[in-house]
Order: C-alpha cells, then structure tokens, then sequence
C-alpha cells in the first residue's frame, strides 16, 4: 500500500450525512463531497453516520435512510469505495448506538443510566444483541456506545451516557453489553463476527466521568490509582470479554490529553492488558492536540504514536502522510494502525461480503416472532419494543413511597396527570436518539389512560413548562388536583434537541435555545428542576391531594421530598410511560435500584457511596450524606436479609425472604470492606449482586462469589440491599491470611 | 541512648495545658502528669503547646501563662525535663504560632487568607519575625504554621489558614514567612537560630486543600502532576528557603495517607528536594493508621518508616520500642528520627542555654520603640499592634464601587453602621486564636467613630445575628439606614470558639452549638450567610440609602452583588476595624488583591483562574466563570498598564501609570500561558507580581524576572492587574527554541 492509501485507511474525516442526497424519485444518490474524499484518500478508511439522523446532522425522515432502504445506501457508498479502491478495500460504516441505533426507525431503548438501574446486565444482553441486529441489518457495521463513563458528578449532562457511579456494576453491564453486540464468542479477538452481530467501540477511554465540575471534557485532576479503582474497571472488563475497539476521551487525565496519552494507549491498554482491537479519536479530538503541539500535522503524529488508530472528523490524521515523509512518527507506527484497521474488517467478513447480507432473522435477540409478521424489519422492531419496554420496567425506581400511596388503591376513582413531561414522550428519549415517527412511543398519559381500572377518570394539566418561570398554567393544575383523589406529577429534565438547537462543531449542543437541560454539552451547576416545575410541585402538594412525583431525567435532580411518593423512571425510552404507569397502578413491581447516589443539592458534590473511608462527617450546613444512597430502591413487597456466610475461598451466601404480601424483586448486593491494606480504603465496595424475585412469603438462599483484592489481608462481607444498608449490616470478616498481607 | 530514651525523643504525646497548674499562690506547679510522662520516656521529646489557650485547652486568662509569666512556666517544665533525662537532653517546646502565638497576650495577626490578600511578601516577613520573637521571649520553641494547603475549595472551612488558591503566590509568602521567622541565614541548615527566631514548621504537607467537597482531613483523588503544579511549590519553595520542619497531613494523596506515605516523606521531599529537617505529624494522625495496618504498633512503624520523625499526641509512637524489637521497623530508622529531633534542638541552643534567654528586644521585629516604653514585652506588643494593623490595612479588598460611593463623601454626615459584625472584635480574629483580655481592638464601629471626620453622626444597629433566621432585629436596622446618608454592613462568618463549642480529640471543632461558620472541622456546604444576615442586606439594600457592604470572613461567601459598594476584609485581626474604617473613609487607599476567586454560587465550585485550558464553556444555569477573579481589587484611583516588553531570557518591564486623582497602588501581575508543551496547560499562570505606589499622573516602568518552566516550546507573557484582565491583555511570546521543546 502506498503511503497515501495507508493514510486513507486511518482516516474518518467525512460526516456520513454529507456523502448522499436524496433524488426526486426518492432515491440515494452520492455527493460530490464523497468522490472528493474516496479520491483524495484512493478509497475511504471508515464512514461515521451515514444513518445518523438527528437536528445536528439535520437528517430527517424526509432525507434520511430508514429501515427500509438503509442497506441499499450503504451498499451504494459500499460498491463506490470499491471502484475507487486499487485494492478494494471495502469501507468501515460507523454508527453511534448509544442505546439503540441512531437512525430513523431504529428502536430507541432506555439510556445507560436507566440500565444502570435495572441492576439485570442478562435482560440489557438482549437488548444489546438486538441493537447490533438492527444496525448489521442496515447495513452498519461498528457500534460507537458509551459504556465507560463513570458518573461521579452530576452536573455533568452526560450523567444519563453512564451506566453509574460504580465501577463493579459498569464493568458487569460492559461485559454484558460487549457479549450481546459482539456474540460470546467474539472473546477471542481472532474470531470473525456473525451477521448479526456488531463490534463495539467503547467509549470514552478513560476518566471523562472524573472532569472537574461536572463540564463536559473538562480536565481531570485524578491520580492513577483513583483511575484504576474507579474509572478503569469497565474497560478492563470490555477488553477482557473482547471488545473490538475503544474511543480515546475528550479529557486529559492528570495532564495528559487522552488522545494523546501513550501510557494509556498503549502501555496500559495494548501491553498490559493485551487489548488487540483498534483505538478510535473522538471527534475532533486529535486536532484539539494541536493547542501543544503547535499545529494539527504534529498533532496527528502525536495522537498516532500514542495509540490512536482512525481519527473522527480531524484534520490532522489526514497528514500523516507528510508526517511519516517529515520523521514525525514512524511508518512502523502507521502501519500497525493500518493492520488494525484491515483486521476489523477482516473480521467483519467484509473482503468477502462488503455488502450488506440480508439473512433471516437471528432468534437469540427477544422474543418470539409474531404470527403473520414475517418481513424482518417489523420483526426486529416488534422484538425491539418488547426489549426497550422490558428494560424500562426494570428500570422504575421507587425512592420514596411512606404512606403508601403506591400502588394506587382500588378507591381512587379520579387522577390528575400533571407536569410538562406527562404528555410527550420526547423527553423519554435522551440524548443521541434519531427524530422519531408520530405515534412513536408512550406517555405517561397515554398509558395511565389505557392501563387505570375501568372507570378510572384520568384528567390532565400540564401545568408548566420544562423550564423558565412561567406560572401561569399552575391554576388550572391546581384545580385538577385539588379535584382529584390522587395526583400524579411528571416532572424532570430533557436532552431532546429540537431543529432550533445550536452545536458545537463536534455535535455537543451549544447555545441551548430548545429545552435541553441534559445530554452532550448541557452541564447543570444548580441541578435543579425548571423553576415553573418546583412552584408546580409546591403547589400541588399543598391541594393535600396525595401526590406521587414520578422523574424523568438524565442524572439526578436535586427535588425537595415534599410528596407522597417518589420515582424516578430515568430516560426509560419510547415506551417508558407504559412502565411507568404499570408500575403506578402496581401492574408491575417497582424493581429499579440507584446506581447512583441522589445529592441533597449541588453544594454537598461530591456523593457517592464509595469514597474514602476518612473521618470527615457532615457540612454544618448540611449532610455529607446522599438523600438516597447508591442501590437504594423500594418494593410493593418487603424484604428480610439472614446473616451472611462466607463460602470457600471468595464467596457468600445469605437467606433473603420476602416478608410482604406481594411478589417482588430484591436486588442482593454484596459490599466489601477492606481492613489490612496498604492503600487508603474506600467505606464500602460493591463487589457482587444478583437480582431475586420472590412470592409472599418465599425464602431462599442466594449465593454469590466475589473477586478477592490483592494485597489485602483481610476485608469485611457486608449483604443488603442497598448501601447505606450495607453500612448498617452485620459484616463477616474474610481473614486472607498473613501470606497476603503486604 | 537507650530505645526507651529514643522512642520517648520522638514522642510529643502530651497536651501541655495538662503539664501545669496554677496555685492558689498564682504560682505554676508540675502535674503528677507531667511526672508520669518524663517517667515514662526518661526525659521528654517535645511537649506541644505548653501556652497554648482556647476553648479547646479550656485555658484562659485565670489559669494560663501570659506575656509575663510564660517564660518563667517554660523554665519551671524544662528544669524538671532535664533533671529526669540521663543525658541531660532538653525538651522542645511547641506551639501554635498560625498567625501570632496563640497564647495569652499574643499579638494576633491577620489570618492566612488576608496576608495572601496583601501580595506583600516583605511586610509578611516583617510580621512573622515579630511573632518568632514574641514565641522565644516567652520560652517557646518551634512554631507550628500553616502555609502549604492551597485553597481550592471555599467550603473548607480551614480556606482561612490558606495563603490563597495560587502556588506562586504561596510560595513566596511561604518564603518569607521562613526567612521571617528563621532569619534569613537558616538557609543552609546547619546555622542555628538567633534567640529572637524561631523553628518553623510548615504544615501542611500535601495536598490537604484538594481533599473532595471541601470536607476536612477526607481523601484527596490527586494525581502526581496537579500535585507537583499546584500544592507542592509552596512547600519546595519553603524548604528552599531552610524550614526547620514540615507537617504531614491527616489527608491521603491518591490512596497512601501522608502520614505513611514514603513516597512523600522520604524520596521526594528528603531524596530528591534534599531537606534535613524534621518531620512531624499531624494531631493523632498516626494512630489514625490504625485503620489499615491493624493496630497501633504497626502504625508508628509505618508511620516511622516512611519518614515520620516527631508524633503528636499518638500512642502509636509510645510503642516504637517494641516495633523495633518485633522488627517491625529498623532501629536505623529510629536513630535517624532520634538524630533529627536532636539536631534541631543542638540547633536552637538548648544543651547550651536550655532556659529562656531574656536579652534585648531587636530591631528587625518591627518599627523603632517607643521612648518611654523599654520593658521588653509593652515593646513587642506595641510593634505586633502596628504590624498587624499594617497587615490589615494591606489586605482590605475592593470587589466593587460601581457608583463610586466609596470613599466617603464629604456630604456623608449621617453613617448606620449594621450588622452582627459590626460592633464585635472577635469575629474578627479566625481560628487558632487565644482568649483576648477585655478592651483588645478595635471594632469597625470603633473606629467609624474615632475616625470619621468631626460632626458625623454614627449610629449602629446590629439588624441580625451571625448565624440563624431570627428577623426580629431587622427593622431597627432598616429604620437607621433609611435615615442614614450611607449604610456600612458588616457581614459575614466567624471562627470564633466559644465555650460551648465541642471539639474532636484532636481540637476540630465538632458540634457546632456556637456562631462558627469557619475554622478546622466546619466546613460549609452553601457558601452563604446566615439567613438574617441575607435579609438583612436585602431589607438595607431595598431602602434605597447608598449602602457599602464590608465582608468579614475566612472564605469568600456567595452574596448577591446587590449593594453599591462591596469590600472583603477577610479576618482581619483584633485592629482591623481600623484599617477598614480608613479604607471606607479614604484615609488608607484600598490595597488588597483577591488571593482566591470569588465564586457565584457553590454549585459552580472549583473556580480558581488557573485551570487547564480546555474547551469548557459554561453551565447552562449558571457561569462556570467566577463572580470576582484571582487578583481582582479596586482602588480609589485608576491605572493604566503599557505593552510589556520582554528584557533578557526570563525578564518584563511595563509602564504602569496612575491615570486618577488620588495616590494608589497597583499590584503588576504577570502571567504566563504554556503554549508548545508536552503536557496539557493552564489557561494561565501567575509566575511574577510586585505591588507599585504611584502618585496621580506619576509613571513607572516596572521590571520583573519569572521563572521559565522546563520542557516548554514557547510561552506568552501577560501583564495585567487582575487574572480575567490577563486574559483580555495583549501577549508577549517568548519563544524557547527548538532545543527546549520536548
């Protein structure tokens, strides 16, 4: 290959958008932007988002692909890389599948906190494999998806992209997410991928949930052993279940950019943990470089000889050809990247097939098909619903709930369905989510109307706006609850951008005139809800109407605990207001638990269950403590938990009852404690859990096995059900003997 | 030496308040406590805070030594330390000396935070040899001072002991608190200390100002190189300059407690900067290693080993004997402790002289003695008085006279002076400060009514307490200044132990039952005022009298910039009512430059100017920027600053001008911004300052040196009067050649 082919393979330069155009007939044809590009590079390396469609890329269903002629696009870009190709090297289609694909008709599931929530990394496999599916059915073939951002600050608006504030339950749900794109046996990074299944790009690579104040790509401060404790798990777990390929963060960790980072590319990443799969910039991300080194040619050389792969969207790698000629980076550099890069698609069976494959549809991705559905793509969307609507049940988390107001009692005849997020089921989606079909999806009202006893009389109010201070529609609220027996009020934040959204030049919103208040670039200091929707709560508790305030939100809003109940629904997707409203009517039990802490307020960040086991207490003005803590999740039902028992070398077992009288799902977490040790320890570490439904009055025995800490001579087993719980729990001490002790 | 004799060098476990008694004879007699311990050890090692009086020590002025009396209860202790050691080895006496000794009689000086605020390293070192000579007239030996924490968290309530949130600016005050209190020929190590100077302990180190949310001793997440940029300079800079000792810290720095931390004691600071001096450790700090080694024994091991030579209070070190015996740790690491404590004390004269030598009063301490005045101690405190006045003086910060209603107008005849610190002294003073005897400062109600000019009519009322939501005094307040010319409210917080207040075993104030808001151990969430204090200034504000708002505190609080005039005094010292009565009045200009940001809420913490240069914008409710940036301060006269021009390898010279009617002084600071450098920069970075007197229209041409940091490419230079005027100023480049880029 010559120097200029090779340079072609590292680069992703063009935004997917700009390579078609739809004709009057309604077809695809290609852009002069795209036979510029192939030209200059004598092919195409990768493609980012052909299919994504969203108010950034300004794709829409009147110009952009849909389930239906999506593979005809890509195969069309497909056959004319290969044209231009001497060695007809076929392109890579990449694609952000952030939780679900994210294009017209791709089915949107609840964001990665809302997984977070469900504690079930078994049901999020299966909805990772469908995804996959969609997407290699469309004819894309590597899936960009947040998995390693560790939410440690909520002000943070990517908050909603992680899967918590723990690094042992992000690591399970990467696992998970990597075995359900990419098959089980994909784990040995030599095999090829099935049709139906995708490599996964995990991203960010490493520490962006630690930036400094929650600002999105903002520097982190943290030390190494912070980051390997916290911020490293989950990709250490992608790569050992054999992740194809990781993104590079935005961030620089301790001073070092990401993109840039050698010690972490490829001294941690590819040496020490073996890590053999490609190594993606995020956007823009190798130019950034140049603030220090000077220019975007030295830049690129940088970002290549510290680990980086194929670039997005950046100038710079598309000098590296001049960067090899000038001594800049070795051609050794370039040509390991380039191998990494062919090897993918090797992998992919792309030499052999560079066109989409349309086979039958794989079975291992949900449910049954549906009788007298046949045609693939309603399969894939029937079984996708059922998929996002499962994940969204898990989901609902009941936080608050001491009257028992919830479930809603036969008695009540008459609900007020109030707040600005009652009605509309955009604000379920979160962010990176494509423009949606009418009649997509299910609100809170929608479901209640449909699911309420007969004769249930279900009003609606709006109330207020998602944000400003406008009061005016709290009246007409007011009397609806005063009115009715029980209220229930939708209230949150939003991360759906409207065409009206201004973006930065790398797609993170800007200037919010739309109501983001979440998701890429919209970080929130106060986290605080709208102010219209804190004097709508006030309000409406005060009728004396009982009230239950369900969230929908992407991080956690610090809201006064002022009504009868509290639950909080994350982003649950498209389909989320059919939990929701299960859940309400106790159609479905509440089986959501935190995977992160709720803060009191902005001013006592940071909280999570995990920090240091030091003597500090309490602010005077306030509790160091979290309102709810980390795991933390109600029932309908109630739950007793034995005395732990140590088993063998590294496991437990605890008798757990269900001691109410309705079935429900506890979720067993194990904590640990450590005791000897030479590194400072955390209060408590999740390091096994295990969902368990029980019948009214079941008991059973429940083992678990745990990862011992090196170095470490003894640790402390705490079992509850959630950490503040595990504080208080009567611990087994685990003795390691004097041979670990360090 | 024996190892009982050797371990019981190194132990400093008693409180010194408990080694005395007063008789009913106003005599000093030994405590059988006392007796117990130089028993027990053979001799004594060091007996901390022999003078010390507080809250805490419940020692006052009926049972404490004073100015008259101290020296006398030192000599009493050490001829009973003597007569028990075989070796006839003398004791060390240590005490508080943060900012003046806090003992009886001491001069208190301004806090940390208001001499950061004065950029006046020269009168610094004025003040803090003052404090040396007062320690050794009353026959104290080393002076614990903090120095090294770097305020990077307004919520900490220690932020007061901070010279501020820049490592520069700490570091030369740092120097010149060494150079202060040690002399300036100390540097090389092995001079000993004239008998007016004093042994400075510089606490502490490291990285205490990082611990997470502000809280107090929690952990720090630091990584190595924000470490070394941020909160290591300050203490390089101090063992530069010949500290005696350094303080461990009660934080960990990425998982290894400071305390056990080898890394730290041992092969950066005594391997690779090459101190000889002693190592102490924080109050209990040892035993606090318990948590991870097991048990007490192994701590003082630990805590030994990895180069702790002096403990405080800790029973781990009582226990070294039988360390060494069990090999827990080496006997070579015990002599070399053992040596240190020795040294040391050889170094202050003690075999020599190892009572109290009462000579004549030196010059250097502060300005000429009165005639009339020759007793030694009316002398000291006479020149302490005019120092820490001086101090004050310098540290009163202008934040904000849009209306140019400061100075006070001759047409001012009416001033209501309001507030809950507007007529109290000890709100004044910060923590670690002794009991002060009746009629000690002066109030800002004072000295209005000392100073104002002939005629004015100066009224007070209080309007609020400190703390709480009690309303009831507010329209009195109101009734005043709405008849007044001008409002002067004096608001804020308090480190002000009282009796009542509960302490933790190692004095951090624990329930907060008095007015404190501030000081070790009270660490504040929101960053506001007491609640009345902010109806108050709104109430004040709304009567439309042109109000001037004097903030007394030891942290920047959030207030709304509501009122016409705003200045921060920070605490002040027992005189600094009239330092800012001068400044409110125009009879000392305004000097003071803000040594930390003053943020806009708590919910956009961190903010200090000298971040990495990343792309972050803003939240989208709130700026990330601060309210008032590091450096900021107002004069009563305007300044205009010429392009800087760069002069040899590392110099800038600048014309500055007083372009206003009125004397004034400007503090020129230079910054620097990375530009070609291997790791990710700061926004910018204060490398040079000097504070210039100018008399109206007068010009000066203004040269500074800076230091040129290693491996950097090119850098740009800016000369501005605060750092958001830095960032707006026109850039000098200074490129470094290709042979210094990495």
């Amino acid at each position: 290959m010559t120097l200029r082919e090779k340079t072609g393979q590292l680069n992703q330069r063009m935004y997917g958008w700009d390579a078609y155009r739809r004709t009057p007939a309604g077809d695809f044809a290609l852009t002069d932007a795209l036979y510029a590009e192939t030209e200059r590079f004598a092919g195409l390396g990768a493609l980012y988002g052909l299919m994504r469609a969203d108010a950034w890329s300004g794709v829409d269903h009147g110009v952009g692909p849909g389930a239906a002629d999506s593979a005809d696009l890509a195969d069309l870009v497909q056959r004319h890389v290969l044209e231009r190709s001497r060695l007809r090297i076929p392109a890579l289609f990449v694609e952000e599948v952030p939780h679900g694909h994210m294009a017209l008709d791709g089915t949107v599931l609840p964001v990665n906190l809302a997984v977070g929530a469900t504690w079930d990394p078994a049901l999020y496999e299966r909805a990772a494999a469908h995804a996959a599916a969609e997407l290699r059915a469309r004819g894309g073939h590597l899936a960009l998806v947040s998995a390693l951002d560790i939410a440690r600050d909520p002000r943070w608006g990517r908050t909603e992209e992680c899967f918590g504030e723990d690094p042992y339950l992000a690591a399970r749900l990467t696992e998970a997410l990597v075995r359900g794109m990419q098959g089980t046996k994909t784990q040995d990074t030599g095999e090829s991928f099935a049709a139906d299944r995708a490599p996964v790009v995990l991203k960010h690579f490493a520490g962006q949930g630690a930036t400094v104040g929650g600002r999105n790509s903002a520097e982190s401060e943290l030390g190494l052993r912070e980051l390997h404790e916290i911020h490293l798990p989950a990709a250490h777990a992608g790569v050992r279940a054999g992740a194809a390929a990781v993104m590079a963060a935005y961030n620089e960790v301790d001073g070092v950019p990401c993109s840039g980072n050698r010690a972490l590319l490829t001294a941690l990443l590819r040496d020490r943990w073996g890590f053999q799969g490609l190594v993606m910039a995020d956007g823009l991300a190798v130019d950034r470089l140049a603030r220090i080194t000077g220019d975007k040619v030295s830049a690129g050389a940088l970002a290549l000889d510290a680990g980086i792969d194929l670039s997005l969207w950046d100038e710079g790698f598309t000098h590296l050809e001049e960067a090899v000629e000038s001594g800049l980076v070795s051609e050794a550099a370039l040509d390991a990247a380039v191998a990494r890069v062919l090897r993918l698609k090797f992998r992919l069976g792309l030499f052999e097939h560079p066109c989409t494959r349309r086979g039958p549809i794989p079975e291992h991705t949900g449910r049954a098909p549906i009788p007298g559905q046949t045609d693939r793509s309603s399969v894939l969307e029937h079984t996708g619903r059922a998929l996002s609507t499962d994940l969204a049940r898990a989901c609902v988390t009941l936080l608050h709930n001491p009257t028992g107001v919830l479930p809603l009692a036969p008695s009540v005849r008459r609900i007020a369905v109030l707040g600005p997020h009652a009605d509309i089921t955009a604000h379920q989606l979160g962010d990176y989510t494509a423009p949606q079909r009418p009649g997509t999806g299910v609100s809170v009202l929608d479901a209640l109307r449909e699911l309420a006893p007969l004769g249930t009389d279900v009003r609606h109010s709006r109330g207020a706006a998602l944000t400003g201070g406008d009061r005016t529609g709290i009246p007409a609220a007011i009397a609806e609850a005063a009115a009715a027996d029980l209220a229930v009020l939708v209230l949150g934040g939003s991360s759906a951008r409207t065409p009206d959204t201004e973006f930065d030049a790398n797609g993170a919103a800007r200037t919010v005139v739309s109501e983001m208040t979440c998701g890429e670039g919209v970080d929130l200091a106060g986290l605080r809800l709208g102010e219209a929707q804190h004097a709508l709560l006030d309000a409406v508790v005060a009728t004396g109407t009982p009230t239950a305030v369900v969230l929908i939100q992407g991080r956690p809003h610090a809201v006064p605990a002022t009504a009868d109940a509290l639950l909080t629904a994350w982003y649950p997707g498209p389909w989320g207001g059919t939990a929701i409203a299960e859940v309400l009517l106790g159609l479905t039990e509440p089986m959501g638990r935190l995977p992160v802490s709720v803060p009191r307020s902005a001013a006592q960040l940071p909280v999570y269950y995990n920090h240091k086991d030091t003597e500090y207490g309490s602010y005077v003005d306030e509790s160091a403590e979290p309102l709810h803590s980390f795991g933390h999740g109600l029932s309908y039902t109630s739950f007793a938990y034995g005395t732990p028992r140590l088993v063998g070398a590294a496991g437990v077992e605890v008798e757990v009852a269900n001691t109410g009288e309705r079935h429900g799902r506890t979720v067993v977490q194990v904590y640990l404690r450590r005791l000897i040790t030479p590194v400072w320890p955390r209060t408590l570490e999740l390091c096994a859990f295990e969902g368990v439904g029980l019948a009214p009055g079941e008991r059973r025995t429940v083992s678990l096995s745990f990862e011992v800490p090196d170095a470490v001579g003894a640790v402390e087993i705490r079992v509850a059900g959630s950490a503040r719980g595990a504080r208080d729990a009567v611990p087994v001490v685990l003795d390691l003997g004097p041979g670990l002790r360090a």
